[in-house]
């Protein structure tokens, strides 16, 4: 188990972040958790601050300086800090351009300057648009994102792309799924349970209910990513969709999130549309051959990923802010 | 032939830029080209001036203000304007990321702000770094460029993706071969004759000249622009690759320099490896049949693009610097 090695997690105090953190100390690893605490809460990281072998440096990923400063020393780097408000950043795109381009030329130019050589990244299925095949798998052409977030996502795998060559990193990338668990600060499953926190009678569902899209937990999200990274082989830049193979339609999410709060009665009222926001991909299939192939799959379903999710937002105090 | 449009031209002083005005003047139409001057040159634009249908800013992308006035009243904006000094970006990033990357991002609030719903953009088969398919169609995925100029194409092409999405934009994006002609200011023809004016008896050779590459008249490239730009139908994102269907190794290319310059008896020296630079890609065959079902074909091939190019340089008074 105990593997030793010094990680440096961008956005470790978000979501998603802070699962990998709990995950690789658990393991024995050295973690520095980077995060400006905007998106991210220190209190994801009540867990891994009772370790030693942990530390958090509260920074933003455009203060090059520091983050060359205390990048230095660490074995991989996972960058998992972005804008992950998808809507916010289609009212204001330099969110997504700040944020996730800028910021991981940022991280590249780092990793160069610290001689690390080990990058995972989390991209996105928004990467693909909306998909000329579904199940899409990893080798759709051309790609055609319709999100800043999506756009800037596929900005970030092209710029890792190339650092891996002109400086001789390995990069494994993911393109992520819905993925759903304790601590989420957006997406449709917090945005039900904190709606129906405020009025348990009435369910605002954003577009037609009819979106289609493959929901995936967090615990088997870093799992995921952690097995493709230590899997041998592969190619110096890999991409790797990740998700679970089912998906559910946001009208089944309600039904569910409604269930496993215990409530009756819900009226749905949707607010019509295909598409829950601008730049909303209504069907997404992901195609996960590849790392079925690697001999990895999710250990939930999609409905099994909400059901727990639900429950882990409503164990908590409150959600966190968007 | 007067079509009688506002186009505005980014990069308008540049080499494929001022021969598109040219092109667009000659038309009929009023051009308006956007140009800091760095890479392009006015002398490029003396015929231009001419016209009293012709206006030149000379101003910086990255001056959003300064781009959102000067755009206003256009019906098509037609983006060319970037770094082109591939191992220049290769050295320092910074280059593609701003001069492309933001400065596209730049273009479109620029194109959102003033309604302008029409983009011609000048995308690079260095999208495509090292393709696992050759000749490489417009499908092909997953995208890993090799350099920080493809990787800033590859951005460029989802942000102007997403903004088609968001802002009801319709955009033809173009992957260019090497195109070549008059007024070129970098690549491996400029670099040929540049050398061989100051020594005509040595000509040093970056990489082991075994590199193979289309090769494309810039007067080509830019009727492919506008006859795909005038054809019925298409998406309202569309990507074309724009090339010859024929290529030429490095060698090829200068023996045709040294022949077209009437020299005789140069030695070729070369630097050795695959490579001319970090970031080359040394084996690309375009793949131009979309082209070529949409109903257009290069009128020149390889050679004899390289041949006029040449030609062109040659009669210029001194190649215009990188």
């Amino acid at each position: 188990m105990a593997e030793g090695k010094r990680y440096f997690v961008t956005g470790g105090a978000g979501f998603i972040g802070s699962h990998l953190v709990d995950r690789l100390l658990a393991e024995g690893n050295q973690v520095t958790a980077y995060d400006k605490l905007a998106l991210g809460r220190s209190q994801w990281l009540d867990q891994a601050s009772r370790h030693d072998r942990f530390s958090l440096v509260q920074a933003d990923m455009l203060d090059a300086g520091t983050l060359t400063r205390t990048m230095a020393g660490h074995d991989v780097v996972c960058h998992l800090g972005a804008n992950t408000d998808i809507p916010g950043g289609a009212a204001d795109p330099q969110l997504d351009l700040k944020n996730c381009t800028i910021a991981t030329s940022n991280v590249l130019e780092a990793m160069a300057a610290n001689d690390v050589h080990q990058l995972l990244f989390a991209s996105s299925a928004a990467v693909y648009g909306e998909s000329p095949l579904n199940p899409t798998p990893e080798e759709v052409g051309p790609l055609l994102p319709i999100s800043p977030y999506g756009a800037a996502k596929l900005a970030c795998e092209g710029l890792i792309s190339a650092y891996c060559h002109l400086h001789d990193i390995r990069a494994w990338q993911f393109r992520f799924a819905n993925v759903v668990g304790g601590r989420m600060g957006h997406g449709v499953i917090y945005d039900f349970v904190r709606k129906l926190r405020v009025d348990p009678h009435v369910l605002q569902i954003l577009g037609d209910g009819q979106q289609q899209k493959n929901f995936f937990l967090v615990e088997d999200c870093v799992d995921g990513m952690l097995f493709a990274f230590r899997h041998p082989g592969g190619r110096q830049c890999d991409i790797f969709n990740l998700g679970s193979d089912s998906s559910l339609k946001v009208t089944d999410v309600a039904r569910l999130v409604v269930e496993e709060m215990g409530l009756r009665d819900v009226e749905f009222r949707y607010t019509g549309g295909r598409r829950g926001w601008p730049g909303d991909v209504p069907e997404y299939f992901h195609d996960v051959t590849k790392m079925r192939n690697l001999g990895w799959t999710a250990k939930r379903s999609a409905t099994d990923a909400v059901r727990i999710a639900v429950g882990r937002l409503t164990a908590q105090a409150e959600p966190a802010p968007v």
